[in-house]
């Protein structure tokens, strides 16, 4: 790659390179800040100044920025084999040995994996052959994906209607006739009526609306849920104790496929590699992964699916039929190397288990803002927070979108070399899973600091 | 990566690994061919036994396999920065460089870039941008979109419908509603009525039905008509002189938006980097890559849109709105500078020249094979070919399905260790523009051996 000068990488870009989710208010002003290095929990802009990546890319780069080994693991295979195709009964190595590594990770017998690119795609091609499924079994009907408010679930034609968040919806269509939407489960702020219920009573309250929803529609009309485990850039939305599992239980009674979407939780950002089981006791019929399962190194999504679905989606068509479904780049030997090797990073480094010991410690960090007077809650679980901001807190009341809070508390947070992520008026952190202790009193000293300082700017102190 | 033997790979993958496009009648049974090494024109499998590349991998390895350079280049981004989001007026160097040269090799004022992983979502964002295009300008109705019976489009929900490849709808749902299919422009089998017209008489045919289809919807309804310059997976079918241009010509009449997709095309297949101007003589108003524009060593996709669209899209919504759309992967350094070198050999080693030199070549000796009793139809230009095969030239008879005709000629060119694609009966070719006339002459030796010989086992000769 030929050098430019740091000025003419901010113009190219602010130029030609339209970014995913642009705010165009204030980009075509500001344009964009260019970074440049990556190492360990930091990232470097041009200018030379590193940041603490509170956020790990985009909740995806666990292993930590520059590991040398994925460097050498993704060189040696572009050198072997960067890419043959897997259509028409040809594999290749890393696709096969990673296809079975995560039937080994996935719970129950959740066995075999279609491969995309990331997120999106995986839960699009979860719900394709989700239809795809029950038409096989004649059950033409069983369309309809039941959501949640909040949930997000990508940014295709359907995965966009499959993300319940209103403020993505602004301008786009999308294939929204498709799927209904629930509440999403979020103890801070609940639908009118439950408000004062515990967290048992708020509990039956959701199972009660998701079942009234399903026999409104018909059972016969609804093919699945689909659904994070903590709801990720909804808010960090964590569910009351036992949702999950009844939500599963649910599905089972009126035949739904229950489609857990594990793109932020899995690959040990809660400390479990899959987090549908092990942390909340059900396995879904189907899963899909993507950011984590290359700590975002290259590009690979993955929808693993239940033997009972592979047994119903495999059986031959007419002569000459094929599953009409998939990608050039599924199962890109490259990509599925890097799996494999960062895979391997995470179990010979335990990084589960560093999770398991310090993410408690992380959360405890967090808490510690709740003392400041505009955080109204501070919610998740290891190394995957939220924290809301209000401007009253006895009220959960919202500060005007004209406040811009979020955003004034990551320039703070940035000129103090740490990175956050402003949804709206949540910060949401999710830092890589090698972040030490140390690096984590940095990263609460910082944002401390910096909501303080939005705090007096607002004359709320 | 640890080693297995050649079984445990063969089993992991079959046991595990669901591919794209999977003909279940024979996977079980069969299993797959494990490729483990590629360079230049060849590829390997597991037995060591050497294969030409006459499909490039599946028309994307360009710039031909195993490339030191592409590896060098790839391991120094992985090094130098891996991964950091592009979300919220943050960039890196690669996409930025990237942006700007995809601006210059693209024709007219194709100038910003959307950047996703592969040609379905390149596909499948250019129709969510078009939507979001005429809402953005008020036109609420214009929502349908045009494609073709036999394009190839992708296989997300949306990119499924845009396909108009009848035998790939078999059990699957898809966003149909939105689009609706007029004639492939198919010189070879036309339908009733344009059997006998000349070849302008039957551009004319196109032409008038695409316009009669707009006026019956409505033109207030319509948002945009898509289009490969020539149909790949439909069987490389290629369209009547002044065909592109007068179609793009009836867009504009109507005020619509032309998306050419250049998945295929773009990067020198047909001997440019970009098909659409500078062989067909139209600008787009959208422009989808993928494939060719990292030669498949790292998944890559980019949608290029006008300065007109730009300008309407990129008005600022509400305080605080967003353009809500986008990837965690949309602009991967990795990837990205992965195409930066990939350009970069492709226009040091001139290959958009060398296909110019050698593609005629390599299209007349395809034209040799019409001498064979079940060749019907020779088609393509240059690195792109297509040959059907019928059981009665005069009457352009097909073979029942039954008779597999496309995958007997794969399996004897297997044996003599070429590599073509079997696509129904159309015999597909597209090799990495690195090809030499004395591989040239390889690939057809062999392949019209193959023909030859399924033509005498079927007793045809």
């Amino acid at each position: 790659m030929s050098e430019f000068t740091h000025t003419e990488f901010f113009e190219m870009d602010k130029q030609h390179f339209i970014h995913p989710y642009t705010d165009f208010s204030t980009f075509q002003d500001e344009g964009s800040q260019v970074i440049s290095h990556s190492e360990g929990v930091y990232v470097t802009d041009t200018e030379g100044k590193p940041y603490l990546d509170g956020i790990a890319g985009l909740w995806c780069v666990n292993i930590g920025h520059g590991r040398r080994e994925m460097a050498e693991a993704i060189s040696n295979q572009v050198t072997t084999m960067e890419y043959y195709n897997p259509f028409g009964h040809s594999t290749n190595k890393p696709a096969a040995q990673l296809a079975a590594k995560l039937a080994e990770l996935s719970p129950g017998n959740l066995n075999h994996v279609f491969y995309g690119c990331g997120g999106s795609v995986a839960n699009d091609t979860a719900v394709r052959l989700a239809h795809y499924y029950f038409n096989m079994k004649g059950l033409h009907s069983k369309k309809k994906i039941i959501s949640r408010c909040d949930g997000y679930h990508g940014s295709t034609y359907l995965a966009a209607a499959l993300t319940g968040i209103q403020g993505t919806k602004y301008g786009f269509d999308a294939a929204d006739n498709l799927v209904e939407y629930i509440s999403a489960a979020n103890m801070y702020r609940r639908p009118v009526g439950a408000e004062d219920l515990t967290e048992a009573q708020y509990c039956d309250f959701l199972i009660d609306e998701f079942e009234n929803h399903i026999l409104q529609l018909g059972p016969d009309n609804v093919a699945a849920f689909i659904a994070e485990p903590i709801m990720g850039a909804g808010g960090v939305l964590v569910a009351p104790a036992g949702y999950h599992k009844r939500m599963y239980d649910t599905c089972k009674k009126y035949d739904m496929l229950f489609i857990a979407d594990e793109v932020v939780t899995a690959f040990g950002r809660l400390g479990a590699m899959v987090a549908s089981e092990e942390l909340y006791g059900y396995t879904p019929d189907m899963l899909c992964m993507a950011k984590g399962l290359t700590s975002g190194y290259i590009p690979l999504g993955a929808t693993m699916l239940s033997d009972e679905i592979y047994q119903v989606i495999s059986k031959p068509q007419c002569e000459g039929g094929l599953l009409s479904h998939g990608f050039t780049y599924s199962g890109h030997p490259v990509a599925c190397a890097a799996a494999l090797k960062n895979i391997e990073i995470m179990e010979q480094e335990k990084l589960c288990e560093h999770v398991q010991e310090v993410g408690p410690y992380f959360f405890e960090q967090a808490q510690k803002l709740a003392d400041l007077p505009i955080v109204g809650d501070v919610r998740g679980s290891h190394f995957m927070v939220g924290i809301e901001l209000v401007s009253n807190k006895a009220e959960k009341s919202r500060f005007p979108v004209t406040a811009g809070i979020g955003q004034r508390v990551f320039k703070h947070c940035q000129e103090r070399g740490v990175i956050v992520r402003p949804v709206g008026d949540v910060i949401v952190l999710s830092p890589p899973l090698v972040m030490t202790r140390d690096q984590t009193d940095i990263l609460f000293n910082a944002l401390y600091e910096s909501i303080a300082a939005v705090t007096q700017e607002l004359g709320l102190g």
